[in-house]
């Protein structure tokens, strides 16, 4: 009963990112003895290069088949220029829709011992340890939309956010049962006096907690609100559920208040396959130099760990010797201060390899 | 060529704060001859409670007649089980409607002398000095949508986001004048990477760029970027341009990362008329208690005798009356540090009084 990983490096510094990870992985399995194998495929600029798409079909077979992807970044300039529907960006969407990746799961916690690099001052950001809900495969991300249509002489574009009863459902469960396991609160972050899909949110957030989870306490918020809460009182929020787009432009506000962007993962995660994926870019400029900071991938593998393979054991040593590295004063560039060791990715994987039991 | 000023209080501290704002535009009348008129009209919860409806067509037609709108704040728990066509948040959106507000302008700046209020490092806050340009009358604020609907035994509900290219040449153009007379730096913010609608307004507001505006520094940011950069490079930004939904969240991010909401006024621009409003809402909770900061809403009144009437040195006589009264030491509550002058509105009001010339 080994795993199959899919490994999708995708473009830039993905390729370094995910070898690390990799490496992480490996060492895991020899200490854990959990039989894994690996295969790689291509996604992004990458794969549109090699085969003229940003998705190939391939890829998503072998991701169908896998037990967990792990997932690099993709994007670069010179991809830039091409239509939407060859963009990088392209291949993250696509694998959301086909795999039916449908939450997006982003921690943000503030280390004691990394509060330094919060743009936030120190008494603010103390204590923050939120866990982002997004829902990923609704919303206006992905209803029916039209680019240009003219009505009596006039252009206009347009999009529709829309929302079901049982896509709230689903992700309202999923932050239940993840608040269950956390502080037990969770914030349902909405417009309802805007929207009329933000209102269907509310009602059924409100009755599949009345009926469900009565023992979470589950309160309301505004986004335009919630976005000011995360930047004076983040450790108000234990976890937050909101839809696609509220919860692109709330899950990377709250993560670049963490200060440290180069070592947050995420997870998406769908009913038969779920993928692990740095939440930082491809960062064209430093791909190949081998500095890039592999924490976030490392972190995204121990993430797979836990939600894909139930191996809390495993994802628990590698979290803890990311700490320990951290906490020995190993720095890559992104988060060097004067003192302290400065390594490249390898240097840094080096010493989380060291670390690992 | 008086101008005539309709004042609509609202509710919870929208009372006291528009008293206090008249009180420092007769002073500026008596000073500068302005010779302003006076109307008082209302809405929100106040007028629901008066005659059934939260924005009478008695108080849209008086703000059609007059020269400029102050505007308190409406809202308040005893109104939020109302349904959402009579709340009192439909007061704003109804006037921004009926009226053609089609833009609010949301300054941002942090004054050094204010930079510890910023929950931001002060390295990271120094310098701040944003103009948010937000289209206040189109996008999903005012589309169609479906509150609930249902397709082969689901329930469903929907709203639809939607730009005309009029609607984003007249809102381009707005930020481009405002930037010609700031720093000539435009930051277009869209989700062009997703969204039909985004792509026509990013390639409308190109076009206006390139043949009306070339002196202009134009660039565009993804708003999940956008949402990042406020918190880790604030300085960056000069005039920030973007559609109704991202304009809410945005520019409430920014205004709290000022750490000074209670200061902070805005402006909401039409063809015929305009509104000014301090940006916090009706605080309910300190309401009558004579304790509000009446800052922003003077600060608002500023803005009217500037944008509406051309009155810039009457204007500039109030914002720096403001900065002498804050230089001076003089806090209400909500801004009060040891050692500084608490006062309550009142005494603030006086202050300010004390230093208008
Ligand atoms: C690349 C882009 C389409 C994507 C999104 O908006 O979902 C990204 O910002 C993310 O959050 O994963
Ligand atoms: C009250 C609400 C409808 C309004 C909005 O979302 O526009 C408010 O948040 C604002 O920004 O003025």
């Amino acid at each position: 009963m080994g795993k199959h990983i899919v490994v999708i490096p995708g473009d830039g510094i993905g390729r370094e990112v995910t070898d690390a990870a990799v490496e992480i992985l490996k060492k895991t399995d020899e200490i854990y003895h959990l039989d894994f194998t690996y295969e790689w495929k291509d996604a992004g600029g990458t794969a549109y290069d090699k085969y003229g798409v940003p998705l190939p079909e391939e890829t998503v077979n072998a991701c169908r088949k896998g037990d967990g992807i792990l997932f690099g970044a993709v994007g670069g300039d010179q991809w830039d220029h091409l239509e939407p529907s060859l963009r990088p960006e392209k291949a993250i969407l696509g694998l959301r829709k086909s795999l039916g990746l449908y939450v997006n799961l982003r921690p943000v916690k503030i280390q004691d011992s990394m509060i330094e690099y919060s743009p936030l001052k120190p008494e603010i950001a103390r204590g923050t340890d939120i866990m982002i809900v997004r829902e990923l495969v609704g919303g206006i991300y992905f209803g029916k939309r039209c680019e240009s249509e003219i009505n009596d002489g006039v252009e206009r574009a347009w999009d529709v956010e829309s929302y079901s009863v049982p896509e709230v459902e689903r992700i309202t469960r999923f932050a239940m049962e993840a608040a269950r396991k956390r502080h037990g609160h969770v914030t349902s972050v909405d417009k309802s006096n805007v929207l009329a899909s933000s209102r269907l949110w509310r009602r059924t957030a409100v009755r599949v907690h009345d009926e469900e989870y009565p023992d979470i306490q589950l309160d309301h918020m505004y986004v335009d609100n919630c976005a000011q809460q995360f930047a004076i009182h983040p450790s108000f929020f234990d976890v937050v559920v909101t839809s696609n787009m509220f919860g692109d432009i709330l899950s990377d506000e709250a993560a670049v208040l963490s200060g440290s962007i180069g070592m947050l993962p995420s997870a998406s995660i769908g009913k038969e396959t779920s993928l692990y994926e740095p939440i930082h870019g491809s960062a064209p400029d430093i791909a190949g130099k081998g500095i890039a900071n592999p924490i976030a991938t490392i972190l995204s593998a121990a993430m797979m760990l836990r939600y894909s393979f139930n191996e809390d054991r495993a994802a628990d040593a590698i979290e803890k010797a990311v700490n320990q590295t951290l906490e020995d004063g190993y720095r890559t560039g992104d988060i060097y201060r004067e003192g302290m060791k400065k390594v490249d990715g390898e240097g840094m994987t080096e010493a989380i390899l060291q670390n690992l039991h």
